[in-house]
């Protein structure tokens, strides 16, 4: 029986008994996009999969078989809620690149860097507390806030990042209406989905004005060391300890499939994270976190992270050189010097939501702008990934994808609006269909 | 710098602005104990910690070569939010063993069964909402249940499990006042602490009571296979699809370092567990799951259960006669017929919390009955753990505690009360004494 006949035979008898909470969960527009578009002859420019297929599986393999016989009974045994000693000290020397002087004792081990974002989240979010994010933000982290009843108040960035006058200005408007501001998300180094960097000169702005707003700052890094050109941002935490909250991730720079990530935090917020992480889990899995340490331990790490760098420029640079070629010339973009993502912004008109059942079906998938705002804005921009496909397969959907906006702008031009083809809802590509095959 | 000191000269510049629900956070008993407990000359019979010395290292290493070498890159991927359908296909047929016919597609894997607690809380909880918890009832979970701001409404359990009439007078009592019961949280099988089963002829009343009431039943069964005789009890989820959600744990029957538990749930109520794991995690740890995958199919598991059961019965066989031998004649206990806990009552005017520190001098541990209740009985109880220590080692734990037992005793003879002697504070286990050494 298929989930979509299953789902409508039969009635919610709970309907009236979830949390009021429960309502802010939605299945996100990346999650339903993930069953169509993972089909094969789809090119996905929609997800957010790191390419993995280069990690030294005899490395791997042979760091966990000595862990096995050496440490078994302690891998697969509960741990600290906190996380191992032994990682924490590693993550403290990861951190070390970016700037970072930290102890490991306020480092707290997570199930990925979501499920930090998530105890961060649980620790300070009252309903109706203001979260301030960058305009757009990362759908998965808007997801949590909106779990947690959280308002979200978007703050306008440019091609050098959040900008300090907006961030300022949304500040007072926030205050100004009697509103709490618990804290600030943002992810500095290539951004997910806008694709760029904040500024240099701008970091110790954003520091001086959520320190004179005493406004907590979440600074989000999974992407920090994969800079195209090799070089290092220096971290927001690495000049103010006690005003930020530092979230890393294994998940970019090694594999995501142990979820691992972490929070660095002043020391008495992270009492707190571990006794949230306790109630959560009892503790992160023992097992992931000492094949972590292992293979930190064992190889060059950083020369594989070099490596994905190295990969992940030449698909950046494939995508570019697509987008150039292929795509109508009232088409913009930014050029990413890092990370996994371009923000692709629409002509005037075009709503890429409604769009996308017709990209699917000519074979190329990508995530609307909306997924990544609060507030219902991003209709006419897109965020394309260039981290999993083959530099080909990139190129070959961008070409579809120019193919499918062409014959929007022409539809639109000949009949005006493509309002008369309804919008569609996530929901939708739970059920299977053959238009989109 | 140690710990303390650490915390003592820094203020929490945070205190003011963390979520309401961050107050329920408090260091549990048992958490504050394991610093201390976990010294080698301590015995501890505190922690729940499975005994997994006698696992296949050489299976488990060779499951998990195998998993890199033929399948690396997708354990090291992310993966589903729901999990695995090869682990979830598996996780049926485990509780096929309990009478369960399920469909793998109304499970939800999670990190461990504490994070099914977690979510399923966290999609019906709002503030104030009541869950129905046997008295005494498991702490992880009370702990969940604080720190999503729920009332906890404790009902009385005897020899043969939670009682019937106890149940309905809770709830009439609970509705009386206006109150909303989301659901009953039970530990049918070997329960934790109370070390008691619900009898048969009990579980169809158990059923029919909150059938009738409309409140769904979570039912935690991490114990379920452990039964000393082999017999394995009906889960309450066999008998009722629609009103149980039933969580599972592969903890106790192969390791808890994977961190792998799961949910089956009413298949609506799944939907919102598979969106809350999203949430929570993205996805659990792929490679945890296939490990385990794995395990269950190259080894015959259940044959290891089963010479698990064979060494807890024997552990509960030495805690059992030393307790005959040594305790005090006024101490009244329960001999369990599986899991890892028994139940010990003390004579009336003892308190196990304030008499645990001197046990703790006497090189023995325990939890206090009080960390098991949401309101502050349980005074004079304790859980005593057979799972970890050998038989030896709880003989004389259980030795060394029938000497301080006794002390205390005559202390109160002689001197009319132990209240002289202030009650300690978990949280003043954190700072190591030399009195403990």
């Amino acid at each position: 029986m298929s989930d979509i006949s299953r789902r409508s035979t039969r009635l919610d008898q709970y309907v009236d008994r979830y949390a009021a909470r429960t309502e802010g969960m939605k299945a996100s527009e990346v999650r339903a996009l993930f069953s169509v578009a993972s089909r094969p002859e789809v090119v996905s420019l929609a997800g957010g999969m790191p390419n993995i297929s280069d990690l030294p599986l005899d490395v791997v393999g042979k760091g966990i078989a000595d862990l096995i016989a050496h440490d078994g009974p302690v891998a697969m045994q509960y741990g600290s809620g906190q996380g191992t000693p032994e990682l924490r000290e590693q993550i403290c020397d990861v951190m070390r690149l970016e700037g970072i002087e930290a102890h490991p004792d306020d480092i707290v081990v997570t199930v990925g860097s979501q499920q930090a974002v998530d105890l961060v989240t649980r620790i300070f979010i009252d309903p109706g507390d203001v979260v301030l994010v960058e305009a757009p933000s990362y759908l998965g982290a808007l997801g949590v806030f909106r779990a947690y009843e959280a308002d979200m108040v978007h703050v306008e960035m440019d091609e050098h990042g959040l900008i300090p006058e907006a961030l300022e200005q949304a500040i007072a408007a926030t205050k100004a209406a009697g509103r709490t501001i618990k804290f600030l998300y943002t992810i500095p180094n290539y951004h997910n989905p806008a694709g760029i960097s904040l500024s240099e000169e701008r970091r110790p702005e954003i520091l001086r004005i959520c320190r004179e707003a005493d406004i907590l700052i979440l600074e989000d890094n999974p992407y920090g060391l994969l800079g195209f050109d090799g070089r290092i941002h220096r971290a927001l935490r690495a000049d103010e300890a006690e005003g930020v909250i530092y979230l890393g991730s294994f998940s970019k720079t090694f594999a995501p499939g142990f979820r691992v990530g972490w929070a660095l935090a002043p020391h008495a917020v992270r009492e707190k994270l571990v006794l949230a992480q306790e109630s959560a889990t009892l503790c992160p899995s023992a097992f992931s976190q000492m094949a972590i340490s292992r293979y930190l331990e064992n190889h060059d790490w950083l020369g594989q992270v070099e490596a994905f760098r190295t990969m992940y420029k030449e698909r950046r640079d494939a995508m570019i050189s697509a987008l150039e070629d292929f795509m109508p010339a009232a088409c913009r973009w930014n050029v990413p010097t890092g990370g996994f993502y371009v923000w692709v912004t629409l002509p005037q008109g075009i709503d890429a939501k409604a769009m996308l059942p017709r990209a699917v079906t000519a074979r190329v998938a990508y995530v609307p702008g909306t997924a990544f705002f609060a507030d219902g804005f991003g209709s006419s921009s897109m965020r394309l990934s260039f981290c999993y496909p083959t530099p080909e397969r990139i190129r070959e959907g961008v070409r579809r994808l120019a193919g499918v906006l062409e014959a929007e702008m022409e539809l639109r031009e000949t009949f005006g609006a493509t309002g008369t083809i309804p919008a569609i809802r996530a929901s939708d590509y739970d059920a299977p269909s053959n238009d989109l095959s």
